[in-house]
């Protein structure tokens, strides 16, 4: 089987291709991975196959006829700008989120012109494509009115790709990542980084800011959960999805007053003392426009699955980032 | 105040233009009426103000700029290729339908950017965005999941709407106009078409087809409704909308069989007898698919309004089409 990964350069693209290079991928062997981004993917470790890292803007003239030419069977579109970035620059969000979007599903037809194929196709949406006001428990029929650019361009990409598998051009799927928690790597400045940041921080023996109120409620689940996603919908029978072809994700509903709990639980008091607060209005009032827990009946139906508490969201990081170990 | 009709010379563009013309809109005087198509629109009868047809297709190159260069205050953009054409033509639908509306809405922010420009855009979308299954009555919070690629490319319209809305781009209000019954002319291979057909051909004294069964519940609309929405939807004040910008209208949700009893009530017996049970399969599987009931609150409480009977349906035919008389 040969995998193409978008985004592979990402924090979940590197999580997902060491996972393919160590594990494989159900029944067929993995022969080619290649992984593409705007910046070189670090070949994953330990891969017996070929690995191909590709620098490419999948909207660039020729980019996605390129990637496309390889034949994969199997597609991780996972590329794209983040939610703040493609607010901040709307021609940029749009290129890339858009454009490079409809770019790989235009290179997938014509591939299919020339020679019968239809790549099973798993594309990252977001919830970022429901906006307030919406219900405690947003279900699986609830409209997606986001209040982003970020948020119109995963839409978008959903509309697409259902319309695309339709026409049989591709067999795809959409999954809606809840929020990622704890994301590894540095403090961002991302509006959602306090969640991971306030766990993170005092795991690693550093101070983190809380700009909101502990009441603030959240959708999470784990890198680790993100790459069972995406593993999951690469060899799910998507027959049973019908022809709504994407989904919400099971996740975490808690609250930070919860995620500060299970902190003290698995690292103690010396590690929530490490958590200062410094109330952020801002911050607060992009985070209210947020959604705050699902009813993903769809997806548990079909066999998705998400940790279900917070301590166990913790204790993955411990293992997967900290070599198992705290640092106090 | 200038004007722009894009998909001026369809049958609704042709009828809101002729309005425009004879009655205006609202308390400032319509100066100037552009009618853009791909085929040469006919000018209204009777207008004192500008009027410029123009052979135009948005989605070709400097297409769209030229006519958002004249900055029109108000833009009706109509324009579409048909349900029926866009999915026969996978990437005519795409180019006509979702290139071109994408070049309208690019070039009105190009022109924002030279000096400050937000145009009042009321863009012509439809119940296609809805796809099956669904509840008897669809209501306002109800996810759009079309399954034609005509639905598509509407529901991405209304996403693109809401962004550059909420950018301030234009300030844009996205109608999901009900079928048009009783569309005037000739019969056509739509699969709707029987709708239509049933009643207006009978009122010309000439048999017509019903393919599907009496029991067939749909959402129709008069063409004068249709007129009288997108006027409302020009003057109205959109700040009442928030972030949603599309909204499912008012309609009459009727069965066959009640549009047969309204023509047998309005036309009589000998009416009815013009029409001949032909049931075809194929019409009625597609037709299966359609939304049958709609509680369109939103649009209700904002003051759009349509027929309450079929009646009522037939006799506006028959004062706007037949000059007030029947065939016999």
């Amino acid at each position: 089987m040969r995998i193409l990964i978008t985004g592979a350069a990402g924090m979940i693209g590197r999580k997902l291709a060491a996972s393919l290079a160590a594990d494989g991928l159900g029944e067929r062997p993995v022969t080619a991975l290649t992984l593409a981004d705007i910046v070189a993917p670090a070949p994953p470790p330990g891969f017996a196959g070929a690995v191909a890292p590709v620098v490419a803007d999948l909207a660039a003239p020729g980019a996605a006829a390129g990637l496309i030419g390889a034949r994969p069977d199997l597609i991780f579109h996972l590329a794209a700008i983040v939610s703040g970035e493609a607010e901040a620059d709307f021609d940029k969000g749009y290129r890339i989120n858009l454009a490079g979007t409809e770019a790989l599903f235009a290179a997938i037809r014509a591939e299919g012109r020339r020679a019968p194929y239809r790549p099973r196709l798993v594309f990252a949406s977001s919830i970022a494509v429901f906006g307030a006001p919406f219900p405690e428990r947003i279900g699986d029929e609830f409209l997606c009115a986001p209040l982003t650019s970020y948020g119109t361009q995963k839409a978008i990409g959903e509309l697409l790709l259902a319309d695309h598998s339709r026409r049989g051009f591709l067999d795809g799927i959409g999954l809606r990542l809840p929020t990622i928690c704890i994301r590894p790597g540095a403090p961002n400045k991302a509006a959602s980084g306090f969640f991971s940041n306030i766990l993170r921080e005092p795991l690693a023996g550093r101070e983190a800011v809380l700009p909101v109120s502990e009441e603030v409620r959240h959708w999470h689940a784990s890198p680790r959960a993100a790459v069972g996603f995406l593993r999951h919908a690469a060899t799910l029978d998507l027959a049973r999805l019908g022809a709504r072809r994407s989904l919400s994700l099971p996740g975490l509903s808690a609250t930070v007053g919860e995620q500060i709990v299970a902190l003290r639980a698995v690292a103690g008091e010396r590690a929530v003392a490490l958590i200062r607060r410094e109330p952020d209005p801002a911050i607060a009032a992009i985070v209210a426009g947020w959604p705050r827990d699902f009813a993903p009946e769809r997806a548990l139906a079909l066999g998705f699955c998400a940790e279900t508490s917070f301590e166990e969201i913790i204790r993955i990081h411990i293992e997967d980032e900290l070599g198992g170990r705290l640092a106090f």
